[in-house]
């Protein structure tokens, strides 16, 4: 298989921007309409989040590189959510979509090898990447990196999250640093593991769109990390915030965005338009975060 | 339901020890012959894991209060193995052990949410408590802790963890204090949010036996938390170093073991003793625990 870096930065070319929809497929903010489709006998609940997570990546697959499962939202549903999650994790690699695990796992050793394996070999999960943890430093990580290296995936550590609170563990400064300059140090000397042709590591990094100073400090600091964006739109974080994170070619970083998409058809602007038809909805907001991002030059010119 | 510390110290109080079995199934390291009874067609792996996860609860159900689950072993084989692993909980909670979700979950917001209703509440998963990651700090945390004041359950942020490289980040100092000593003051704030009739709180600290000094300061600085304590056994942490977790009565920790209970016929001593009949080399291990912990005060003296 190809680098994680090369195959992730194909497909960023090949879409023209670098947006990354999440799905999050959150109970009690379906369509309207979808659950009466389900009823209890077959599967109720479960088969619309199914239904729902499928229909969304077959809408956003012609115009986006990289969709994001969050995984909590099908585990919230045991088994059958899982094998949901499955199902839609497979039906977006055959869309050649870059996949991506968001599911933050974190361990030790040999149960972190397990995760790993889980999530990165092609045997039980085959996402292309996935999110991890680094409070336990590099015992933590190095197994992932190990099978990613092996099977052309990717790691994309926290380095700095997006909500409000993360400055109480985050932000603490030692030796004049803060923490997650500290992660971001690490973060640097695992990605020399694993490079690409493109001089872009396999080993990424998580940081939020909601500190543009902190984004574009922790750019310097690893010039050649993809990096993972979440906070866009929902959260506060806009196009101009996340534009420091990209390379002269528009490369080096994904952008998520995960209810601005998914529930576009909630805005005011868009069921003006489409009404009740949230297809359409999600269409619309996919193409439009993608010039957003284009006019901020946040991701490839070209879109 | 009763508050989680209650329930947790009636269990501790009843097994007369605070032996907490992990239920770790490593490939490769199944008991010899156990693979054979369980050929391809009938499922072949899944099926050994699932069976060989449920003769250990079996086993050890009578002697220990808890057990925990290493969630990576099971979703390292897809939606099959998370199968198994929801199916082995069940049994565990129908033989009245706590049982303990350990997949170090960690997110922000409507995500902790779903995590914290996944494995807390009744509906999907219901284990008794689960073990969750602080780096994004409260709004990762808070959550959780709502839903286990609301069901009765537990929470156990990792505070210290057992492994060499858990000194990266985690004793990074920071104000004069080393990092996993911040976390371990908001546990203490967040503590105070759900605490039992016997003054325990519902949010635990998982503190590894590897780090003995650092255990009696965190026991001081939280002296009404639940402790999780890795390390004993295979990563070298002996009874002698957790001693000084527990109260008088003996309570406030559970002391976790999971190679040196489940491979415990791999041990020269056992092996010689009971010979491949691996069922019983699993039980003497326990007993055998559970008297080196009550020999050094490490949980109620009643073993």
């Amino acid at each position: 298989m190809r680098h994680f870096a090369d195959r992730l930065h194909d497909a960023i070319r090949r879409k023209g921007n670098a947006v990354l929809v999440g799905i999050d497929p959150r109970p009690k903010q379906f369509p309207p309409g979808l659950l009466d489709r389900f009823p209890a006998d077959s599967g109720g609940y479960v088969a619309a989040l199914r239904a729902f997570a499928r229909e969304v990546i077959d809408i956003v697959a012609p115009f986006v590189p990289a969709v994001k499962f969050q995984s909590a939202f099908f585990e919230q549903h045991g088994p059958d959510g899982i094998e949901a999650l499955h199902d839609t994790m497979a039906h977006a690699r055959q869309l050649d979509l870059i996949v991506i695990f968001d599911g933050k796992r974190n361990d030790i050793g040999p149960t972190a090898e397990a995760y790993a394996e889980a999530y990165l070999e092609p045997s039980a999960w085959s996402a292309d990447a996935i999110t991890v943890n680094p409070y336990l430093g590099s015992d933590g990580i190095l197994p992932f990196i190990e099978v990613a290296k092996r099977e052309g995936k990717g790691v994309y550590p926290l380095v700095r999250t997006s909500n409000p609170s993360a400055r109480e563990f985050q932000d603490l400064v030692a030796d004049g640093l803060p923490l997650y300059r500290h992660v971001a140090r690490k973060v640097a000397e695992w990605g020399k593991l694993s490079v690409g042709e493109g001089g872009y590591s396999a080993v990424g990094a998580v940081v939020g769109a909601t500190y543009p100073a902190e984004l574009a400090e922790l750019r310097a600091d690893l010039p050649k990390t993809p990096f993972l964006i979440p906070g866009y739109g929902a959260q506060g974080g806009g196009a101009g915030d996340v534009a420091a994170a990209f390379d002269a070619e528009g490369l080096g970083g994904l952008i998520n965005n995960s209810r601005g998409i998914l529930y576009a058809y909630e805005k005011p602007a868009y069921r003006e338009r489409f009404g009740p038809v949230w297809e359409r909805a999600i269409e619309q907001a996919v193409i439009d975060m993608a010039a957003d991002l284009a006019a901020h030059k946040a991701g490839p010119a070209s879109a």
